[in-house]
């Protein structure tokens, strides 16, 4: 079933001359299938095709998306076990996962289609018009979100489906009204083929416009910078390193026509440990966090990879049951090669800096694309000192800085970068002591957790994944959940406008029976 | 009153070097007072104060911050008559224009304060938590908007009240809880001294932190750019020119950190009239627009300066009307004299470009910084071939396009730049059979206007005032009406958190009794 070819709207094409393979790191083997990179014309072909597509689809009724989302996800359902196989061979990761995440990439496409039939989230408002008011009559003016034309989506190494062709980002621009186009992660683009399938035939059986979705096949970062510097292009979705991320933010601010960009990139989640947790209860959260540390092999962007501690009673506990219960870690399979080198690279590089030491480490060999968990400790001072111990090590690695008093770490805290999470360990009677040092965290930080683990992203109405940069390019939004929808969208106001040529949410009779704020209160009454 | 000084906080300082003088452009004289440009020791301590002053203003409750706008509303209608007349002789502004752009700021600071009462702008959104679901437990999880910190704003040359010192960002900021820095416009730097007095009054009126307002004086450039550097600004508001504005765009994205810039620039605010309007209403339509175009000497940004229409039936009346019409209105003071070399550099180079011809011209000779209206023609072959005619040129001036059919002013709308508003004129047999026309004007603006007038922007919920770059750099939000204030916020969740911790708005009991989200549906009940 896999051609290797691009989706260029709902027609196959294979018309580059670069191919590439991905990589079963199970294996330590080439995958068996040849990928055709886009040529320059088919990624012109692919916008052209997702711009005249835009004219009709941001006029599609949000019932007849929200049934498009629907047979997405069932099309994707009717991949079955090829999709599942295809999936553990490009990324080593197990067959649970596989399932757990085909259900919350099916669970997101239907969680949008159930907004889309509520059809609340356009936020419509209605002021009506005075017209003897003096001096001047007031208009009537009404206003909704409205859709901001093709999307790029760049898929995640770590979320082959969830953030990937039909993840989070995708279902959510489709649903907004927006076209999309995929730029497939080379690391997993059978997977990504499979999915894009499965939206083609939904495009098909749904007869939505040809173009409304493309799926385009790349080795490297040239498709992608193309893609974001064409005009016709109005928003970009990422997932991935900050690197890449910013890279691409920069392209987008030097178009003539600047757009944005979503770009969900680093965060290594500080995690703050308050004395009482570490005097009664250190044995209890260095378990826990030997486990959110090694979920995954670490792979996921709300791994714990710094965590905050004061010097006192049960330090030593946590250090060393925290080691002990790593080293009873297995190894983990990592997604390639390449990024079990970088994390090779990355605990190495964090090993040789001044002040640090080893809590845990594995001595003995393990299979290839198999790492090895590590965990450093660091004094406040050396960590304060050095910004090379504040950046992300991608695995399962995290960073015990042990602060001399709670000044010291509040101090740290200011000085860290944005993050999407931060968490605090500790009793609520300390939360309250230390107001400050928990407000320095909310300033840095899309998600306050207490008592638990940043691993873990809920999908719903209150969650914020996301953050100041450079956890995220925009900290307004979120990736995850459904407020996800608002990134693809800008305000439209109309004035004096024809009751019959306004869309159907603005209309005098709520024919939708939408909740709307008229003249400034909720209802879901016709005028 | 006025003593040319900067206010660092509450405090007047004039420590620069550099001084300047405004100008009277009625009486063509400089005005009396000295203004001290802020030194870089002065921007260090104003940007210093204001980040304190932030830790302790975004957690102060609204209601406090709804009495402190008030406040300052008040204390600017305490300001009297001097205000009056130090805004004429420095706009040029007859004193109606002042006292009515007076009541408009002062009115936004109490919607803004009547939105903070009411406190359901926070969008709080709550999940509670489900312990037994399996595979894993559902946490608590409830989200705000909070504030992102100090704020830097340019006033505008055109409305040196309510958009700037304390005009609607200034005021949409201080309302979300952010401080605010302004940058004062050079051209009405009294204007502005006296306002910010009325501001610092207020801070200390109603025991708000120092710094939580400062005012920068500057003659050109440099301070407001070391402002937007500057690591501990978090965003910018912006009125004027685009390539100010991009300016300001481009370094914040050179920042470390980018941060959000709100840059509202440039537009010619197209307008589309249909052949039944020139047929059946050619001088109602030809009349009101001279009076639009000439409105404020043609000085507000949604001034109407690219009149599209079809050659037929009505067009020699309508062009022929707007030329008589023109000229029956009395030539009109500008702001400045570099306004007006500048309104008169461009309209001369739009009048020597390939195919325009004049409508309407002053011959006779007018007063110093008093604008001649001028209103050219040109066919839609030429003026589609010529972006140098899709310019602004602001002031009293448009240009009329006669388009030769439907088509070819469907093309020339595809290819405009992004503005703040369009307009069409006609029946609405013409607008439902046209509807590929209007969904490209669509795409290209923030508000829509039928039958109307762009001048005249309403202060209210479901008002846009925004649009595709370069409009503004950021499409996805207002900087007119109550929306406005989203521009300075960011979403955060809290996971698992305490009650008794929680802000207010996301507190079990509900203490604010505002409109939550809770499990997906709106209530106003505790939990």
């Amino acid at each position: 079933m896999i051609s290797g070819k691009n989706y260029i709207g709902n027609t196959l094409s294979a018309k580059g001359k670069v191919t590439y393979t991905t990589f079963n790191p199970r294996l330590n083997l080439k995958n068996p299938w040849t990928f055709f990179e886009a040529s320059e014309e088919e990624l012109e072909a692919a916008v052209q095709l997702a711009f005249r597509a835009s004219e009709f689809y941001q006029r599609v009724p949000g019932k007849k998306r929200a049934a498009f989302l629907r047979t997405i996800a069932d099309e994707i359902e009717a991949l079955g076990n090829e999709l599942i196989e295809t999936y553990m061979a490009e990324s080593g990761l197990p067959e649970g996962r596989a399932k757990g995440e085909k259900g919350r990439t099916v669970g997101q496409l239907r969680m949008f289609a159930d907004l889309l039939d509520e059809g609340n989230w356009v936020e419509a408002s209605i002021d009506t018009a005075i017209p003897n008011r003096t001096p001047v009559p007031k208009p009537d003016l009404r206003k909704i979100l409205t859709p901001i034309g093709p999307i790029v989506v760049f898929g995640s190494s770590n979320f082959p489906l969830a953030y990937s062709t039909a993840g989070g980002d995708t279902a959510s621009a489709l649903a907004a009204g927006c076209p999309v186009i995929v730029k497939s992660h080379p690391m997993h683009a059978g997977t990504g083929e499979l999915v894009a399938s499965a939206i083609v035939a939904a495009v098909k059986a749904c007869d939505m416009p040809d173009g409304v979705f493309s799926n385009l096949n790349s080795s490297d970062i040239q498709i992608g910078q193309q893609l974001v510097k064409h005009h016709l292009v109005k928003g970009v979705g990422f997932t991935g390193s900050i690197a890449g991320g910013t890279a691409l933010h920069k392209l987008s601010n030097e178009r003539k026509e600047p757009i944005p960009v979503f770009a969900e990139m680093g965060s290594v989640n500080p995690v703050v440990i308050l004395p009482s947790a570490l005097k009664e209860k250190a044995e209890y959260w260095a378990s826990t966090y030997a486990a959110s540390i090694t979920l995954g092999t670490g792979q996921f962007c709300t791994n714990p990879g710094l965590i905050l501690t004061l010097e006192g009673d049960g330090l030593d506990t946590f250090l060393e049951t925290l080691g002990q219960e790593i080293l009873k870690k297995e190894a983990g399979l990592m997604l390639h090669p390449e990024i079990h080198r970088k994390y090779e690279e990355g605990h190495k590089e964090m090993t040789i800096q001044e002040g640090t030491s080893v809590v845990a480490d594995y001595q003995e060999k393990t299979a290839p694309n198999y790492a090895r968990p590590k965990i450093l400790t660091v004094s406040g001072q050396a960590f304060f000192a050095n910004p090379n111990l504040h950046k992300e090590v991608f695995g399962p690695f995290s960073l015990v800085v042990r602060c001399k008093d709670l000044e010291e770490m509040k101090n740290i805290i200011s000085e860290l970068e944005g993050q999407l999470t931060g968490t605090i360990i500790g009793n609520e009677e300390e939360l309250k002591h230390n107001s400050a040092l928990v407000a320095q965290l909310q300033g840095r930080v899309g998600r306050l957790i207490f008592n638990g683990v940043p691993t873990g992203v809920e999908v719903c109405t209150s969650m914020v994944h996301g953050g100041p940069f450079p956890a995220t390019t925009d900290s307004r939004f979120t990736a995850v959940g459904s407020e996800a929808i608002k990134r693809w969208v800008r305000p439209i106001s109309y004035q004096d406008w024809p009751d019959e040529l306004l869309p159907d949410s603005l209309k005098n009779g709520n024919p939708l029976g939408i909740r709307r704020m008229v003249n400034g209160e909720f209802t879901t009454n016709a005028l």
